[in-house]
């Protein structure tokens, strides 16, 4: 079974060609699909940045992003081929005549690789350029209309979208004054990722798992994205920003209406899109009201990383020394709808945690207390579907067997899948799905307008409650630690546990 | 959690001690259960047989036997502790003397050991010396009532019990003459298999199972058990018996049920019995309507075997030149009760397969023919959960998951699970299990009277049937593969395929 729509013959523009999400990212990413015969056969890319680059500078700089960060190694016998499709245009972004280059340049790329004039303009750039360069790309009579004859613009944008509900919507205005919302690929590499795909193909490719994928039979469900470094060098964004803005709004959202939507009747990315969207619709807002039973946030204090001593948060660089952002975020959150009535789904996504792991539980009713189960000092472990993201894609399904031996005694055992033991390849990097999918128009996993505003309305709720409260303290948790003993609290008062990754 | 019922301390007499039965399975399961310290401390065993033989005799042919087939190896150092417990006594099963002497020696015997009177009788002899032994031993005094203060006399009968319904109502009232069902265990090693033992385990100690156990989420189960060996050494009881008497009656039958019983509400011995036995009073009896539909026998020709060529089954020795007895049979049954309305149950097991493999499969319904499963021409293999029963116990779910790459092409993976490497160790002989079931007085495992004979009324229809029609042909199939054309088309003729073991 095999549902795809080929990638057109394309010129990908980048703005911010000459940077570090291109160098470690996007050229590596053509360069493996180009490896592995993924892109059209008539295909070039254009950097378009404000460094001093020619056409030769700009593959030695491609060479050396590719042999830091490919997935694959560089192959000097095919290299010689490769770079002849990358070039490169230096200029400002709010310099009209750059435009103009553009544009000529477009030409005459898409003459030599016969190209049918279609462009794919990836915005590598910081937020506050966005306006900028969708508005001179408009004046410069870049965009093509949205109909059956002209050739394709497409525009990729990166997160963040906004900052809140408002700031989001002036983005996303800007945009859709310039293109057409079909023309816009709000891009989430995390969505890229193969376990996350394979949601969608789990769910519904097997029978077995939608009759249990409800209220009836899921007991709750949790969402875990623990990172285990600190800041880093992204304390700039990150202490304006925060893990709600940083994770939840985005990735953490878009995995739950994965999880939680209803099953879409065709492979459309409209369809697949207006169901998610219906999640969002449904989230439960949190109020004001048993705010603390739902929300916990804290931020990491010093503790140990590997054995070392790690400063606390407001010691590392660029960050404020009283700074009250959250670094560690845990959430209960339901869905009011028929499907998901009364089913907590419990989130946490926090840096500097004692290891990098993603996965998504779900965990399944106890079975009745009679039979194996009727000992309640030791009831029975209920089943638990796994699907873990990072560090090794895969799925575990937790069961009870029977431990061998001559008396009944049952055992939690996991029967499991992993991508990297079974198909043993690597993944491919989630950039070159995502590339490949907008190059084919296939928006499924891309984030509509509706649904960045609806994330950003249901977070707004969060981001107003801590402003209004006007604390400036909050609760820490030991660098190297599972966060705060006030998520514990907030899960263990519905009786239930984290799991233990 | 851990359900148990402590063995008893008692004496275990085993007529035909001296036989191969004995020397291959029960005492090397003794010495087993001794070691891992699962007997009752106050234990001890007498073989009873016409070989001559004293104790010390016993003994060594004990060891030889356990040296030659226990799974673990004879430790030298617990030999001379292990060895005092076991017991011989010469006689024969028809003298009336030799009971007397029996008496005597067990009163010695539970004196020297501390037992308190209780015996397990284990009639590891030919189907023709039941009714002598039990009779004899009733007449010697050595039943005792079932009642809250006297000692335990029970006794385990080998199977096959008849062959066909009339004989099988013979043995059981000659048993029921002499001892109280509760006193009897009807054994088939088979259901003491650590997979066997597992269904019911994975049945009811896991809440994701019992939801899709139906004919609203199950297209249908297939039972499998294939043997690599042909007739063997039992060419002269197989002949006369057949893979359906030998196979169907009981092994899978009781297979079948423990598949598709409802779930019981309490460990009880009696109440899973019941809830098996509502199952075979539920199988639709095969008429001479649809016969060559619903069933097909077949016997094995020449052929190969691990590349060297093997005779057909009639010219094994001790086989009728003119044999038309069955090395295989294939079956389609149906349960008719609410559960399982319309779920086709196929059945098949033979002799001079290409492997020893035995399975259970529970096939579920496809996926709707949408999304994934939109491509008519290649559609979704649907999940199918297997229950593997050997050479490799385990559980396995084939499911549908993304193939890595950057098209989104689905392939279906198998998650599995193995007892062998999640434990690592040896499970016990089914053996082993089933003596200490009778030692604690649990009779789950073992066949009540009223099962034995309803799945040889079931069973006679076949046999009538097949007498009635009075052909001297049956198909054939070569040795070494699996099975005849006419089962093939039983399985295709519905739309559904055997599966490759």
């Amino acid at each position: 079974m095999n549902i795809t729509h080929a990638p057109q013959p394309c010129t990908l523009v980048i703005f911010g060609g000459g940077g570090d999400l291109t160098r470690r990212k996007l050229l590596p990413a053509i360069y493996n699909q180009a490896l592995e015969g993924e892109l059209p056969a008539n295909f070039a890319v254009l950097g378009f940045a404000i460094e001093q680059m020619d056409d030769n500078n700009y593959r030695e700089f491609a060479r050396k992003g590719i042999e830091a960060f490919s997935r694959q190694p560089l192959d000097p016998a095919y290299w010689p081929d490769f770079e002849r499709c990358l070039h490169y245009l230096q200029g400002s972004f709010d310099n009209p005549d750059a435009y103009v280059q553009l544009a000529e340049r477009l030409k005459e790329i898409e003459s030599n690789f016969a190209i049918p004039g279609n462009r794919v303009f990836y915005l590598a750039i910081p937020p506050a350029l966005i306006e900028t360069c969708v508005c001179q790309l408009k004046a410069a009579g870049l965009v093509m209309p949205v109909d059956d004859h002209s050739p394709f613009s497409r525009i990729i944008v990166e997160k963040p979208i906004g900052r809140d509900l408002e700031s989001a919507r002036k983005v996303n205005a800007t945009l859709s004054q310039n293109f057409h919302e079909q023309q816009i690929y709000r891009i989430d590499h995390y969505l890229g990722k193969e376990t996350v795909q394979n949601i969608l193909a789990m769910r519904f490719g097997n029978a077995i798992f939608e009759p249990l994928w409800n209220a009836k039979h899921i007991d709750h469900v949790q969402i875990t994205v623990a990172e285990e470094e600190g800041v880093g060098t992204r304390a700039g964004y990150y202490d304006s920003a925060g893990a709600l803005r940083d994770m939840i709004q985005n990735h953490i959202l878009q995995l739950l209406t994965l999880i939680a939507m209803e099953p879409p009747w065709i492979m459309d990315a409209d369809v697949i899109r207006d169901h998610r969207q219906d999640i969002l619709n449904c989230l439960r807002p949190i109020t004001s009201e048993n705010f603390d039973q739902h929300v916990v946030r804290a931020q990491y204090g010093p503790g140990f990383h590997h054995g070392e001593d790690v400063p606390g948060y407001r010691r590392e660089a660029g960050v404020a020394q009283d700074s009250i952002t959250e670094t560690y975020i845990a959430l209960k959150l339901f869905i009011d709808n028929w499907r998901w009535a009364g089913v907590p789904f419990y989130i946490r996504t926090g840096k500097r945690m004692p290891k990098r792991a993603s996965e998504i539980a779900i965990q399944f009713k106890s079975v009745p207390p009679i039979l194996f189960n009727a000992n309640h000092d030791q009831p029975l472990e209920p089943n638990v579907l796994a699907l873990s993201i990072q560090p090794n894609e895969g799925l575990s399904l937790r069961i009870a067997t029977k431990l061998p031996g001559t008396k009944l005694k049952i055992f939690p055992v996991k029967m499991d899948f992993r991508y990297g033991s079974t198909f043993g390849e690597q993944s491919p990097e989630a950039y070159e799905r995502l590339l490949l999918d907008v190059m084919a128009g296939d928006a499924t996993l891309f984030m509509r307008r509706d649904a960045v505003e609806s994330s950003w309305a249901w977070v707004d709720n969060i981001l107003n409650n801590w402003a209004s409260s006007r604390t400036r303290w909050i609760p820490e948790y030991s660098a190297g630690t599972w966060g705060p003993l006030e998520a514990e609290r907030l899960i263990e008062s519905d009786g239930r546990k984290w799991r233990m990754l």
